[in-house]
């Protein structure tokens, strides 16, 4: 059982608030011997780092990891390498600006965890949504960091494939074009279309939802298992305990309901002496095993719970009452869902690596 | 780590192949003192058991279950009831057709697991799937019978919403009308039609998907956990686990990325001296953790990979063909999809009860 | 969590009561390819059976194990073997003898379960001990089969080392001589004693307890885990889940609180290019992970709780009384926990081996 | 599976190195409300902290805990209090002498974990034995003083009741001594005469053995559950998975082995309208639950490997040689063990509370 932690063979326990000293992560599992610096992972986090653009929160986090454990520098080894033992990952909290909570303590804001936080437990950390906030995504990539060095040969990339109602246009996709812009978009176009888009929203003191797709190529065909170890089922946990995420597909996805059987087998050929696919339907996991074609998920991620326009709600007293929520917060919080949703692909991956290798040498 | 058990507290072990002795499964932790019969599980069962109309494969299995442990007749307690210690529960496979398997045997169906299950294993029980039959998930609607004893207050519907390309309309849902249709399907007007469009998939030799939605209500505010224990993280996963399924939502699901922030959020008014929300696009579950609205899913149900007409594959030692796969088989495998998918509802909930009892008392 | 399922990778999860249809377990993540037939698993039934010598119940249950699933008969591969799946193993329970459990029923067996099940679940299958019984441990011996051939470059061996009050003459220890003896005992001239000694008690209408050793011979270095994957505290675990097991110690045990540093380090030189241990103190572990020596764990068992001779006790209504417990117990249970012992040595060996593969390749 | 996880619903994760920055654990599944200071803990720590006599580790490690996250000052409910997500403890190591390691760095000491790392990860950290270092140990402590808040009813507690071959007289035993002497020795006459004994050892370079006692009072009956969930399993675990623990035993233990059934059987009469015990073979514990008497468990603690005087071992090259530890060692880690069997005392009850509650209700 396992409220805070991710994974089996290789898994992460998470830990901290919004407001709190620091959020962090214990990684179990990694295989000893992989070079491993905090600059392996900084990268990553920073793609995630919030205040980049004015179209993310403008809560100032360097995001700074440091690894208090399970790496050592031995001079005959040359250079920081994992020991096999369990990997510690903090990050400090550093721009927990000190304001009145007294709005967010005393109202329940729509849409957020603030309700059902305090009918579960009786009481809750409000600073800055405390346990739920997304600050603990930044948790996430930072292992998901140390989970790709676990599978050097897969390359893992998300892009944003829709904002509000508005879906790129499969045809421009250019994963070269995914830096290029604030959306991780790889439609050039359409990102310059979300551009003006979302300042409308933003200035509207609205929000807006969004699609984000995750890719991995080069899983080896095999990986995952039968039945309640299915890869696909792993994916849909790891997407779906994101924040604010209210859907996942593989493949075809939900499209795949109106196909006929004709229109969804992906047929099979040879190519180079190897099976090849004619398409990918299935997401590359068949019967929830990998087939070796490119593994694809994508997940839903509704607009973000704190607007500026008033909404209504009750008081922890029970007293209707409306609700403003101020603060610094992304207008669109499926930018930033990004780079998470990568980081779990990592991990799922990194653990059906371990898992497969433990059954089948 | 639980390739074939799901669930933790409360939590089932599964096994068997479509063509061997028996399926069944081991289910834990059932609280003690619960009345249970054979009899309590037989009726859902007898749901999902094939060849009840022309539209199901006409495999004739009876599918009937027996208690082979964890229930105790005491006279002084009056009935048989659980003890506290494992509930086994096993089906016997009765129509295991003898005939000839070489198709399959060296073949693989496109969309099918035969392909990975072959790469992983390096063999396979290929008569009628073997372990990656759906026939599995006969065990999983008997353990969920028992679930539903753990939740007595909760009442778990399913229905199918789509089928093929074709949506229900809304505006008819009646769930009286569910029994009376052989697809499960909520809206009379709809069913006829589907009558119509699934024979007409079936004497074509093809296959169709489907979406099917599962509503539990009477859940109350509270259960699940932050982070990595989300009531709705593990509804994805028990969805995601059944075969065919390709994509799982939670309340508005993909629709919530076309929201603005106040179209989605669910705003809060006082009802004879109670929260109530106005909407529903959580499904139910707020920062993973269930908020007393009737908690929604939606799974999407690939077509049936067995169809008649021939699909390009290969052979296992690398030959390119063509596959035709006759059988008995569904066109559309969405319909008995309906009562597994209860069945998981059921099951994630039970598990997540004694899990907030452990907690919280 | 796992009330009812023992190891992690490869693991077993077991059901059923002594006077039930059946008793079995579902055994998870045994690799494929392994030949597998219920006669290689007969063979370490037989040596627990009961009604063998009249040092051991009288109980006749021929305790014939049927394979339900996870096998494959495929003439290519030529003969059943292992396919990776969950392999499904009964035993029908035979010769529950139809009586009076009147005296079982209302009063509790001091020493035994059925205090605590009471005041635990509020109810109890009290015919024979229900789950309780000694009789699950045959599903442990059968799973234990099935773990030796997962490591069968490993040979596990035990034999009882004490019994009531008298050691053997380990200058006496032969393994060949374990065989030859109703007791698994290595030294033939203490199993003539032991003849005389457990005639004595059994006529006495009493019990004895006795101390089990087991070894694993060929476990190459590096199993196990620190910390809380310990080799050695899972072996702690393992025995200490066998019925009527009250200490468990690995190597030197509690012979090692007398030592001095000096006395208990295994010294280590080099022989033939491999480093060589010059004395097994630590019983084949340090610091939770396999050295490559020998794996030594001893258990002590208590006496049979059952015993002819009159004890206080009270009713399940709290009135004060007396009792004496009938029926056909074994006067030393310890004999029988000899191959259950193994069973459970292989069972963590099985497990660390895929654990150890997972992370270490 | 969980390698670096102790417990189910209430559990730890630890991580940290002898010489690293810092120890520390995530412990998961607290309920929430119950009030915590990093005051409760330290005091715990401090009972283990080294440096305190003549007969400890002479290293100086102020062992200050700091609680990063999962408790929360509401001045609403006055006080900082748990909120029910993870509490992350971490202890900064302070006294990590800078020194010349290169004798342990490339020899193995016989009866250390140093060649069992070295042959498992093919590195391991060897300043100060890294992560097999007892180092490890002050997070259980710090987990454990949780865990008594979780189980506020319950009286834990240890004592040393072997030195070497010495045991105490249990005649003179008084729990109100424990605390009067440098060995946690509940008999002051015995103790006067270790000071002595050890001091002997310490000159000599040399280090001694030990057996620890803990017992738990006030244990309701009912905890723990049958076959793979006893709480004797999962005790005898817990202190196996202390450093240099070789036996663990629960009540009568090994003794029972010798024992009659006459002898051993706890009888049961009625005292004040509840049952009693007339004895304590059990310690606590049948069938793997709890009987409401003391939960009593020792265990015996090998000798300090790290001594002065030289023995055999080879390098990691595998050249023999001769190696002598100096540094700051205790002579008898079994005292220092004492907290630590508590602590691990304390995380089993705390999760096994929450496991019954989550069945039992």
């Amino acid at each position: 059982m396992s409220h805070n932690t991710f994974g089996h063979l290789f898994r992460m326990t998470t830990f901290g608030e919004s407001h709190g000293a620091a959020i962090g992560c214990v990684v179990d599992g990694c295989p000893p011997g992989i070079k491993l610096a905090a600059s392996d992972i900084q990268g990553f986090l920073d793609k995630r780092r919030p205040g980049q653009s004015r179209f993310t929160t403008q809560r100032q986090e360097p995001d700074a990891v440091k690894i208090l454990s399970g790496v050592f520098e031995d001079d005959r080894t040359g250079g920081q390498v994992t020991t096999g033992t369990p990997i510690m990952l903090m990050i400090e909290n550093v721009d927990q600006r000190s304001k009145d909570y007294s709005e967010i303590r005393d109202k329940f804001r729509p849409g957020h965890a603030d309700f059902t936080y305090q009918v579960k437990y009786g009481l809750r950390d409000y600073r800055g949504g405390g346990r739920s906030s997304a600050r603990e995504t930044a948790v996430r990539v930072a292992a998901g960091a140390v989970a790709r060095k676990v599978v050097p040969a897969i390359t893992i990339r998300g892009c944003l494939v829709q904002m509000g109602p508005h879906k790129i246009d499969r045809k421009n996709w250019d994963w070269a074009e995914v830096d290029n812009n604030p959306f991780f978009c790889p439609d050039r176009k359409t990102a310059a279309f979300y551009e003006e888009y979302l300042d409308g929203i933003r200035k509207a003191g609205s929000s807006c939802g969004a699609v984000v797709e995750v890719t991995a190529s080069g899983v080896p065909a095999g990986w995952g298992a039968p039945v309640y170890g299915k890869l696909d089922q792993d994916l849909a946990a790891a997407m779906m305990s994101i924040n604010a995420v209210k859907g996942v597909e593989i493949g075809a996805g939900f499209a795949a309901a109106g196909f006929t059987g004709e229109e969804n087998a992906d047929e099979i050929r040879m190519r180079h002496g190897k099976p090849e696919f004619l398409s990918n339907n299935a997401g590359g996991v068949l019967g929830g095993i990998s087939s070796g074609q490119d593994v694809v998920v994508r997940l839903a991620i509704k607009p973000t719970s704190s607007i500026l326009n008033p909404r209504q709600t009750i008081t922890a007293q029970g007293t209707e009452t409306d609700i403003v929520t101020k603060g610094r917060h992304d207008p669109c919080v499926g930018i930033r869902a990004v780079p998470v949703a990568e980081a779990m692909m990592a991990l799922v991956l990194a653990d059906h690596f371990l898992r497969h290798r433990g059954q089948m040498g």
